[in-house]
């Protein structure tokens, strides 16, 4: 997939292997970023794996140092029974890679507004988690919690899930959320799995805090599914294609060279102009979202069943 | 507001009062059309009602011979309990305009998907009605359905509403649903009742069949009001804003006046090759949408009760 | 399981097979009425057809001539995996032996009350099946409706079904419901599948009319599972106990004989004077009956869509 | 209300009132224990507080020290919009007498089942609340949560709760839940409000542990409806029933004395032997259930919000 190029001028990018292919070159030779890449062949599935592994990673990606790991595929939005199991067994092998296999105690938490399509994916998930309370010997035990969006609440998510985090002292958490892509051809069919936890100011619902190893003192995987991408998106898409499209006729040709042309700075202060605040307070997305939302959290949540 | 320019050139509108504002000079002297405007100074609300006459205005508005009154007013997205009040009153008042005062028995249709944030406006409304089942002498008799989506019932909403009348023979029918608006700041601020009922095409789920008087053989009121814009809608904004920035600054105003200058034709052909058709099933809505469809829902439902 | 002597003096009853047992004997040499058993080891299941096969039969049993089929088994209630599969398999198989093998358009009906959990059961299948609307050929067409109960439509259920069927022509109708039983070891243990449709006065929610081939027109086969037991059932239990722990002691056996000897009448009339109307008016039902309800509603779910 | 004599031997009972009723003379002059009545004559609801103030109430009541007062009215249940006003104005005031009316930041905790109708009280009264998020100086700040049951989060409730309280410091809790009543007259036609919060065993959901200000280190008043009774209860009334019916017959008079006059020891035991653990499993509740956990979540979410 061609880059977007007005796109690179925007803020925070909730997946690494968007803000990796900023870069020019799609970003495949950054020093501090180590890339691995790896197909299913059944499923359409491609793996990547994006490493962040010092400083100059970190400065260049604009996120934390760890590991991300992106499936891709286009099963994961329209599948089979026989799909969606292969889906499950995928993702639970990138869990199992990143999280320490004597865990005894997990704790998933669903983040995201279950009265918000858009955003319902972690309530979605939760809902289809087979619980395993505590009791038996020798047992793992899972337990789950959907703790709404601050309107519903007016509580910081991150303060509720840290209360019961120091409560209940799981030995690792999951996190699962709704994210915004820069690509529209990525809703519904990535999935971003990563031990850096939440960020800052990620997601549909845009987190104030962060919720990861720092913050919650246990080791934290978020599982993230891109189901909007930012209005900004379609505006900056709008002038890709108009650069392509006065470009090729001849009596317009001049005029697409000319916005190709703009030097970065340019572009950035353009985009500015062109934005106005309403439009960074919507998103776009597919009309059905439903469907969307209810087979990733399907997949997800087998895939955490199938940890035990 | 100003009228969006390259908004004119597509397809279906949803609302009247969009309709009547893309012809040059706001559609006010069209013929076959009738204007009224009304203002409810405590709620900052414009009453504006649209009357297609004769075939004149049918065909200059592409809609239907029958009255479209738009209720604009920036409480009904966030309201008080006071400001929600009247803007129901005022609903309610519209609506014993358009139906006759001796009906006695009414069908109230929810159209839409409730598992959908920004279909479930219809859904959401019955859910909050009182109901008032046959049985008392003298009483009027109000019932409702919200039949779902054919995505959930395999069946045309169209047919199932259509059985229901033939059976329960209602003496009118109140048709709720959510509609698509070309304006962003027409969403959630505006109500549209008409008494040409819903149009094949119209709506966010899209209706493929149409439900009025003709079809139902009842008389059928329809309320709408916009919850999403089309994500066509950003792109036709970016190139207004586009052309706006390019003319504003003396190194680009040439190529921004060149843009302008584009004839009609030349329009409808760039916006056609912008548009890929992947974005033409997206929507764009607003991150608080869930607040936005209770609040609506609410006031409608409100407004119906009064009528009894 | 032991007849309950008092329970025998009540009015409707949902299940043929309680109809039978409520006979001296278990009901096992009725005339008119034919009985076939057979088991499925695997999952413990008991498979009773009843068929009553004229008129001798409908007036014993009180119910209408045509086919009772019961599974009973433990599994259904709390089962795995593996055993829902097999669980919905059997179910397929008895719907296949009622239906028409060239069924085309089948019309499924989820009767009952989504926000009240006993009576979720047939919304809540609803939501799980897999719906084929119409649109390639030689396809069966599935397609699905939860008309909700009288107190949210002001309708009666009947005449929504009969609109519907009449407009949308399905050459068969399967309707889902929850009932009410006589026995506590019934709930969620048990699938009722009759050819025989919903009689009137029947299901938790007490439906006014019935749901047949008379009044449908097309072939209607009801699948229903007890969810509550009257609370009537408790008060009769309370006195056949009593009647045993009286009789065991020696200084009381004589009262507890006494209190058996009772005649028919008499226990009838005791009965009327003991039940309050309030009494009428309340179900029984455990306490992980949302559980219930979401174990018993997948497997009928699948069981449909195995049909396709 | 007569008092039910069977029904007093039975384990932990949830309403003051019903433990106070259950003594001789209805417990009018016990020991330990302060009555003191009121009436609301519009809504025809009585109020009566309940105050254990030694170690000699808390013992001969089964219950903490400390203040619980009942709102009785049929107005409850069957509510008009003036009415319910009314209820939640009668609420507010008992709250502002138990708060200390420097609050700054409450948390309500809606306890239950959310899918259960039964135990939904608390989650839907949590969906009517109006959150007032921090912000503004100087204005009181209340937040609110649903934990949901440890069959759907794998934790014990008290512990999240306790987690959160710890981490967002509220300086007062209210917490709501459903309870389970003694006669079948109190269902949805009370509600208890005390300062001692929520007894382990108590509730629908029978709380294993307790939510008071020992635990939770803060003040907790806990707001309950009945909306259950349990089993047992229809038993105890059979047999009261049973001794009345067969008194007031010549011919089975003896045997009515003779039941009656049974020592509390073998009333005890005889209970004992009638009632199978699995009717101890059971509840019974009335049909329209829905509409009274919405009517009475409906009403003390506005109570509460008019506290603000």
């Amino acid at each position: 997939m061609k880059k977007n190029k007005w796109n690179s001028y925007e803020g925070h990018i909730d997946l690494a292997i968007e803000a990796k292919e900023s870069f020019p070159g799609d970003g495949g030779e950054i020093n501090g970023v180590v890339l691995e890449e790896e197909t299913i062949e059944t499923i359409d599935m491609h793996i990547t794996t994006v490493e962040i592994i010092n400083e100059e990673g970190k400065k260049a990606m604009k996120k934390p140092i760890g590991t991300y790991i992106t499936l891709e595929s286009p099963w994961l939005l329209y599948g089979t029974e026989e799909s969606n199991k292969q889906c499950s067994e995928a993702l639970t092998k990138v869990l199992q890679k990143l999280l320490n296999p004597n865990w005894k105690k997990m704790l998933v938490v669903g983040l995201g507004n279950k009265d918000l399509t858009v955003d319902a994916l972690g309530p979605s998930s939760m809902a289809l988690l087979e619980i395993h309370p505590l009791g038996q010997e020798d047992k793992k035990h899972l337990c789950s919690i959907a703790p709404g969006v601050m309107a519903q609440t007016g509580m910081e998510t991150a303060e509720i899930i840290l209360g019961v985090v120091k409560e209940t002292k799981p030995d690792c958490v999951v996190v699962i959320d709704a994210l915004a892509a820069r690509s529209l051809h990525r809703l519904g069919t990535t999935i971003q799995i990563t031990d850096t936890g939440i960020e800052p100011g990620s997601g549909v619902g845009n987190h104030r805090l962060g919720l990861n190893k720092e913050t919650l003192n246990v080791p934290v995987i978020a599982i993230g599914v891109p189901t909007v991408v930012g209005a900004a998106t379609i505006a900056c898409d709008t002038l890709d294609a108009l650069v392509h499209v006065l470009k090729a006729e001849a009596t317009t040709s001049e005029i697409g060279s000319t916005l190709e042309s703009f030097q970065p700075e340019e572009k950035h202060q353009l985009l500015k102009s062109l934005l106005s605040p309403q439009v960074r307070n919507l998103f776009v997305a597919p009309k059905d979202m439903d469907d969307m939302v209810h087979s990733l959290s399907s997949i997800i949540s087998e895939a955490i069943n199938l940890l035990l």
